[in-house]
């Protein structure tokens, strides 16, 4: 996706340890329309998949997955890190190591909105170790419900986590590849 | 908003404490077409006041502020909750007792991203106590931004947060305003 991958080139910031800094635009102010063309750049991809719900983890998932579920014409869950007083005792939860939190943190969905019915795509910001999205993935098994798909709005397949969805036999999506960040560099692939 | 309210009379559950559950299509589970409708609607209410940001706060405010940011061609910053590696050391920073955790959060606004030429709208899921939009409206005014306007989806008008909001000066609109929630009910103001 060329207009999100200038973006990256413009304004995002290797910040070493292979983090990526994208708060201009992504992770702490959001550019509404580019989540927009991203929404639909994504549904395009994945209109075929029959999805019913899009699932994501928040906080940072929250702004590209409520687009895509617009273009989708489908509702979004987030899974939540804190228990609010309104979820159930028995919510449908699993953990992931965080990247940029730096610690273990817990993703919780209620089984109200993911049921055996559901037909699963699921979207996060990056795609870099795998992590969050394999806890999703566990959440989405858990639920009964089938998962269709999985998409990334950055993909960093240097970190690895792409091989550990592959064998799920369904569609990975990535806008953009980032190949290398050794050295203070940003490489795409192609 | 008339869609607003029916759909809160169909699914919204009254917990007690004052506490409304709209996890079906607003805190957890969020209904995308209903948030652009929403987005449009708070545009039009607030289109005439020049803003340059719509500012939000984590987590349930990004989905009705992305949409409202985007009906109006602007940028939505969201104050983080928790301080990201990405995020520099001299953020603006202010703590509200939140309603639904029962704690006190901090919010976090990086500098880089609200600035002294910004015109800022407001937007938040609830107005209820009015502790996060003060919270949001301090930050604001540590970093020199204008304030112009602030919205919230579902105003609790018995909780009393309009109040310390009317000697702003600047207009407070609410798309639905809930009067009532003692024993059970759930009443609407007209």
């Amino acid at each position: 996706m060329e207009v999100l991958k200038e973006r990256i080139r413009r304004e995002g910031v290797n910040l070493g340890h292979g983090i990526l800094k994208v708060d201009s635009f992504l992770n702490h102010q959001v550019d509404a329309w580019l989540m927009m063309l991203i929404g639909k750049e994504m549904a395009r991809r994945m209109g075929r998949l029959g999805a019913t719900k899009v699932l994501t983890a928040e906080i940072s998932g929250i702004a590209p997955a409520l687009m895509t579920a617009w273009a989708l014409g489908i509702p979004v869950v987030y899974a939540r890190k804190t228990k609010p007083i309104t979820m159930p005792d028995h919510a449908l939860c699993e953990s992931a190591p965080s990247h940029t939190k730096g610690q273990q943190v817990e993703l919780m969905v209620s089984p109200e909105f993911l049921t055996p019915d559901d037909r699963v795509l699921i979207i996060d910001d990056f795609l870099a170790t795998g992590n969050t999205i394999n806890a999703l993935i566990r959440i989405v098994q858990q639920s009964g419900a089938t998962l269709v798909g999985i998409g990334a709005i950055i993909e960093k397949s240097f970190e690895g986590g792409r091989a550990a969805l592959e064998d799920l036999g369904v569609p990975v999506e990535s806008l953009v590849v980032i190949t290398d960040m050794s050295n203070g560099r940003i490489e795409f692939a192609d």
